[in-house]
């Protein structure tokens, strides 16, 4: 179904740096994006520095993220300032100090949370996240994770020159034109930091590609040789501020897989349009049930209002919760093929789709019982079941006693109806979400997902690398 | 569906001796039929040494089997007569010599085949084999198995008494009754002398059931305490007249357990019913679709002209045909709940009956390809389906390539109609009897079996141990 050309080996300098060049041409910021950049960052550090000594006087503003180091991609407008603490600040005065501080340089901004309460706001046009962090001695000392970001920024700064930053916005663009760009844990992709830390290992964006090519999953990269803890990861970046820390720990198999496909597809035919994809039209409902009808399974999904959560608890619970439940309607006999979890950008509606191959089983299965030389065990079994009208047997095959009883689901529809749903391993908070209510969509009623999930739905029926 | 009693702990002494007296009294020959069979025994004995006389000064003639030890079951009309020949004897004169000393013996007799040819006939009304063998030095050393019988009933004769011959024919009569006598391989049970055997060990009827209720297979009984093999079988018996081999060699793990259901439940309650069943009534077509309708299954069937081939050599086949076929739906996703092989009395008919729980499978069946990493393979595996309209991806799953392609088969019913029933393992004359002609019944209409095969299926749909 898909109509990129295969990914060959051999190719053409001229093509690859052009294609590059023209990537650049959009990633790159101009000469007055960057000089803006400078400048508003340069105020936002001073207002913050200045605000916060009046709170403490050993602490100090770092500017962090890919707009410090200058590897953010052209129209990216995230400022992100650190106000860091001497570890001798109380937890208690570094979080009233902090959101006191983001308050005073966004004067329209709201506090959110992360490990720390930090205040979000806009600012001359750029969107700024103000975060109290402690200023440790090093990464390996942190108290909680946002300490480590100044150590990162820090490393990248002393080793990122003009043109490799110019590499690493190739790079990302990459990333995010493949669709593995991002460590939120919907993505489960590749961080900004990652990608950094990658392009500097192998010293380009063509170098990372080629080198990305020959992976043979599970590897290591150690920038700095000093790798401490040992990872059950497919790709293990180790951190060079933290010996202990996979940068790479949330890339799932999928996407290592799956940039190693564009990687040698790009290699082996560069264009700018595997940077750059348009996403697919959304598909009609209509066409699904014309997908159901060429395909023959049978589709069952679970729709319902998902909980009121941030999008990386959202989207582990939803996972977490499709694969129960995909797991118990292969148990019983539901043999599936494919599933896929749902929700909506709007967060109105959210659904665990699971494609079946088979729908519907016998009313009667096979249960067989202990060996009938297990004298008290067998004897239990049939006597359980001799006289049960309902049951064929008890009748011996092989050494055991089996009946021919009574499935409890016939079909999987019945299964996802009843209160077994709540026996599967389901997140918290989409148990709690299924409690209040849900419906059960099967066969062609799935079309009905094509309003929320036309996008979706249109890429899962013409699935690619 | 059984309607018997279970098995319980405690019996009661006057019953069982009760029950096992009247079962005595059918199975036990009067006084009047052993004088008979005697007369015929001595008078065939007699006829068949003069007979022999004129070829082979050396050659004699002993009486085999249950008539010669009195054990046979009052109303078996079977002698057997072994001519014996000195080893000198070229295998063609034996052969030749043997078979015309059975047909003076037997004028009416006929020639049959087992290891060396025999003739069979009817003499005063008796049913009387007569083969030709070797007179070795001991079952050891023999030249084909026939050899071997004289010794069993050398061993036996001189062991069994009266009493011991009357515990053995009760003993013969409830393997008999509860369907696991005979060591034909259609049954694959218990022969007489396995029976015997095991009677001589134990040291009666009673005796031998208690000791199978405790049964703990694989178990060996080695009655000389000479084994010298070792066997992979739920029983063996060590032939006491040859250590190389297990009497019980043929019983099938489903029949020693059968046989240990109903030694216990005859001994919590014995009654002469269990030793002389009757045939369930044939089920009718009507009854097999109510059947499957309850049932909810998918049955299918090959209906063919069995080979002519003698029982030994058809059951074999058709449960290597049977088991070849069902394997095959299975792998191919047509799960199997139970299969039986049939074949009607008068040989016009037989039948490889699969019942399914899936008898349809979706178009599409998953197809994973290689690692993604393994950049050959890989390269091949999405080159070969990346433009092909019919498939679904190439699309990356955890580290692998993954299409969704058109499966071969999507019913059973066409699978089995295809050339690729020919691909299973099946027993060479059932294949090449299904290459002369055979149909395929699915759902409803293997209610047609009905007819040649009413009893059977009457204890398919109410199987008990």
């Amino acid at each position: 179904m898909s109509d990129e050309g295969a990914p060959e080996a051999g190719d053409d300098d001229d093509e690859f740096e052009e294609v590059v060049a023209r990537v650049r041409e959009r990633v790159d910021p101009d000469a007055e994006e960057r000089e803006r950049m400078r400048d508003v960052a340069a105020e936002l550090t001073s207002r913050a520095a200045d605000a916060v000594a009046a709170y403490c006087e050993d602490a100090d503003v770092v500017q962090v993220g890919s707009t410090a180091r200058g590897t953010w991609i052209a129209g990216d407008r995230d400022v992100d300032l650190f106000v860091r603490f001497p570890t001798s600040v109380s937890r208690e005065d570094l979080e009233e100090w902090g959101v006191a501080v983001g308050h005073e340089v966004l004067p329209e901004g709201r506090e959110e949370y992360a490990e720390h309460p930090y205040v979000k706001g806009e600012y001359r046009g750029f969107d700024v996240d103000c975060v109290p962090c402690y200023a440790v001695e090093s990464a390996s000392e942190i108290r909680s994770a946002v300490d480590r970001t100044p150590f990162h920024t820090l490393y990248l700064e002393e080793r990122l020159d003009d043109e490799l930053a110019g590499e690493v916005r190739a790079t990302k663009q990459f990333l995010k034109g493949v669709g593995v760009y991002g460590s939120d844990l919907q993505t489960r992709g590749f961080s900004g930091y990652l990608a950094e830390l990658l392009v500097l290992e192998y010293g380009g964006f063509r170098e990372f590609l080629e080198a990305v090519a020959e992976w043979h999953p599970p590897l290591t990269v150690d920038p700095e040789g000093h790798v401490a803890a040992s990872f059950d990861d497919p790709l293990v970046v180790v951190d060079p501020t933290d010996p202990e820390r996979n940068v790479a720990a949330v890339c799932s198999a999928t996407n290592v897989a799956r940039l190693q496909h564009h990687a040698r597809a790009f290699l082996a035919e560069p264009t700018v349009d595997r940077c750059f994809p348009s996403d697919p039209d959304p598909i009609a409902a209509e066409a699904v049930r014309e997908h159901v009808a060429d395909r023959g399974t049978t589709p069952v999904a679970i729709r319902f209002s998902p909980p009121d959560v941030v999008d990386d608890q959202l989207w582990p619970q939803l996972r977490r919760s499709l694969s129960g439940v995909a797991d118990e309607l292969d148990r019983r006999g539901f043999d599936v093929l494919r599933e896929r979890a749902l929700a909506a950008e709007d967060r109105k509606t959210a659904a665990l789709l699971v494609e079946l191959e088979v729908g519907e089983r016998p009313r009667v299965r096979r249960h067989a019982g202990p060996p009938v030389h297990v004298a008290e065990h067998a004897k239990g079994f049939y006597e359980k079941y001799a006289d049960d009208p309902d049951v064929y047997g008890p009748f011996v095959d092989d050494d055991r006693y089996v009946v021919e009883r009574e499935r409890e689901f016939e079909t999987a529809a019945a299964l996802l109806e009843s209160d077994a749903l709540f026996d599967v391993r389901l997140g918290a908070h989409v148990a709690s979400a299924l409690e209040a209510d849900y419906d059960v969509l099967v066969g062609d009623d799935v079309a009905a997902l094509a309003g929320p999930f036309g996008v979706e739905l249109a890429s899962y029926f013409d699935p690619e690398p």
